[in-house]
């Protein structure tokens, strides 16, 4: 039968694309009741994040439904990720504008389905509406934590390494390239950038071990720059960052090569959802052992000390003056 | 000094508006972490609404910003009234367009601040962004209920009896006679009707006791018609409803007087927020003692039968058709 790419309605979108993303039915009532009801492992504390995607601030309209659906969970299991919280439940407001058809709606589902077997989570519940605005979406993520275990931003001491798991930068210089030479271009020419900005990848796997080395952690989601001072801001300390030690990717490095100012960008630029946590010294191995174990890279990026704010320092141990600090949520 | 109606920006809003609501500081961290963490009483679940409203939708756009708080926290309230659930936490997500300046920001966080007074629950977190589309707000309530004590849809069987707190109508009467004579023209001649529709009462009073007599609950969002139609599909229950037992205000009666039609706008029309729920016989003393104690009507509307599908009956014991089946959300 011929499948009209028409909106389906509420009744449609929920027992049709949204339910079989239920896993745990008790909990859910299969989506029938206002209300989700859950039990907390005992000795656990329950760990939420809430974050707003909406098109063309957050994501490019017209990016893939799937990545998008992705996009929205895995910026809050990053936040997940950072408390050294394990994810389990989702919802998931949904205000759509009256061009989203079902197939947008199949893929966008899609995306949910492979992101819930990813990272071991289920949805739950939330709302469904029209908007005559953008599509707009907001994720509440609910995890787990043992209890008074939960890392935080304010945790770091002075004398502490400071860490970055995986690369930066590479979402903010597409997002810089997309200005200068428009969205084809960038998708042309420079695809693994803007999969970097589409799908972030959430280091949710690293969360169990964080939470025993980890003394301050946070997400990059703001840039370097910013959320390193919200770590050092709210914890009472400076830190200083040497950026020879960035880890930056292949691509990022070609792009230096044609113009230095780019290390604006990587440290100032967001979007990353990377983890910057900080640790004492004696979990330098313990840390080596992680990254092996899991296989991600964690690099050390500098230290913490007494005082406030952030410096960088180049190669020749000068000071290097960061122009921005992040983003602006408006 | 003079304080300019323009726009905050974030950390403005948040550490001067946001933060003086949070009134669990360890569980929030001051909103300065990206997740919130908090502990379950032992032997309770955790219950979660969460609801989206946006401007022109699901309230006026010029409605006093700290009704549209009131209502935001109130439609979600009244989700965790119909689990038998007491109210703990909320977060906020918040999508301004540019036209909100600080005085709209002022009044509306008074209006969440006087409904935590109300309601017993605190601040924990959020999200705020700007958007070019309408003001949107998705607000996640967390609440509390005894382990296995939560009252779902699908519990109702039959030979119980269905009950109503307060009066319905009232709203979409509100939004009827503003689709013929506009706004002003309400807001002047029918200012009752009109604070029924902008500032449901969420029943919380009521939870305790209910998870101890209701068999099924709902709360009536999509309408009575609609939402006891909820309750039947889902206990595979039907219900008979005699529209002379539904209790309507003063106001709904004078209309009635001028137009019987209004009847299929009482029976249909949502956003009345009332508790609907069915009961067994025994229990009709134990309610007619709460609604005295916590000196809110609570009525008999009809009762529970096998089959399935809602009926309604005039005085005369006829079959009153109705017309519209409840709020479609798009």
């Amino acid at each position: 039968m011929e499948k009209p790419n028409t909106r389906p309605n509420e009744f449609e979108l929920v027992s049709r694309y949204l339910e079989p993303l239920v896993l745990d039915q008790e909990a859910a009532a299969c989506l029938k009741d206002d209300c989700a009801v859950f039990g907390v492992t005992a000795g656990h504390e329950v760990v939420i994040s809430v974050d707003t995607l909406i098109a063309d601030l957050h994501f490019f309209k017209n990016d893939p439904p799937k990545q998008i659906a992705q996009k929205i969970l895995r910026v809050n299991l990053s936040d997940i990720a950072s408390s050294g919280a394990e994810p389990k439940f989702y919802f998931l407001a949904m205000s759509l504008p009256s061009t989203i058809g079902i197939d947008w709606i199949e893929q966008f589902c899609l995306g949910l389905g492979v992101d819930q077997a990813n990272f071991g989570i289920s949805l739950l519940g939330g709302d469904t509406t029209s908007t005559p605005g953008p599509l707009s979406l907001t994720a509440t993520v609910i995890g787990e934590v043992p209890q008074g275990k939960a890392i935080r931003r304010g945790g770091a001491s002075e004398d502490e390494d400071v860490y970055l798991t995986g690369v930066i930068g590479d979402a903010a210089l597409a997002l810089s390239l997309i200005k200068t030479n428009g969205l084809d271009s960038v998708s042309e020419d420079f695809p693994v950038l803007l999969d970097r900005y589409r799908l972030p990848q959430p280091r949710t796997v690293l969360a169990p071990d964080l939470r025993q080395i980890a003394s301050a952690c946070i997400d990059i989601s703001d840039g370097l720059a910013a959320d390193l001072g919200h770590i050092c801001t709210t914890s009472g300390i400076a830190a200083d960052i040497k950026i020879s030690w960035l880890p930056i990717s292949e691509t990022a490095r070609v792009l230096l090569r044609e113009d230095v100012r780019n290390w604006q960008t990587i440290i100032s630029g967001g979007d990353d959802f990377e983890l910057l946590f900080t640790a004492q010294p004696q979990f330098s191995n313990a840390i080596k052992m992680l990254s092996k174990e899991k296989n991600i890279q964690i690099n050390r990026i500098g230290k913490t000390k007494k005082g406030s704010g952030v410096n960088f320092f180049d190669p020749k141990g000068k000071h290097f003056p960061v122009k921005k600090s992040g983003w602006q949520h408006f």
